[in-house]
């Protein structure tokens, strides 16, 4: 399934902004940026990167497939944790290089155990060296979720 | 201001992901992805990308800065268009090289004319090519608040 991208390249930037085709501008590297949304509360779970193949997966599937650029695989979020992501509505940005999925996130999105990677808040206001203050406790025990197996 | 910003190089990932000090894992070009949502709902705005700059200015005045990678220019948001963002919390994720901000929108975030850049959805469940559906009206005339400006 979907192995071969039904994507067509993207046009100028009136049908890429105006039009009914979804055509991503996909970077250099073939990815576009996706931002993972909580459906029920609206918090930024986390952001990371689609593939053509990865994003047709997502949109054929409803559930969230990344591609790792760090392990440079297509990767089903959740298959090693369990803790997928279904997606409930997906959008797409003016110029189409960025994705927003709202998703029911099972257990964490992060691998640190957060249920949110932005678990730090910045502290607004000042000029010099900032310390971040956290602000989200661990929703999983990430050493025994993971192992030695691969974050996902 | 902030011409000279304050953060210190990544550490290892255990300081990144665990650490008090924020360290932003710039990319080769010298940027950061920045989510901003709508801190009343939670809907993501737009995505765009700050530089050490921006993100020191962001952070030190509390209203939004970017880097535009199309121009190669510092930009505050709004500085053409009125359509600024006050930052209301600023969150980074795991491994430093995202912040998430909820702001305050002013008139509309997107350079189309709407208040969000995702204005139009994905439909899913389907494996061929994709027609997408317009979710937003504009909230302004981009014609009228940009003429020949640049588009912020």
């Amino acid at each position: 399934m979907a192995d071969n991208p039904p994507f067509a390249a993207p046009g100028t930037i009136v049908e890429l902004e105006e039009g009914l085709a979804l055509t991503p501008k996909f970077d250099a590297g073939g990815l576009v940026t996706c931002v993972a949304t909580d459906a029920a509360t609206g918090e930024v779970l986390m952001v990371a990167h689609m593939n053509a193949q990865a994003l047709a997966k997502t949109i054929a599937t409803g559930e969230a497939w990344y591609f790792s650029r760090s392990r440079g695989a297509l990767w089903r979020k959740g298959e090693t944790s369990g803790h997928t992501q279904r997606v409930v509505e997906m959008r797409v940005d003016c110029d189409q290089d960025t994705v927003w999925i709202k998703v029911e996130q099972a257990g964490g999105a992060c691998h640190t155990g957060r249920r949110s990677c932005f678990y730090r808040a910045v502290p607004l206001g000042q000029e010099g060296a900032v310390t971040l203050e956290f602000r989200e406790e661990r929703v999983f025990d990430p050493k025994a979720v993971y192992r030695e197996k691969p974050r996902t």
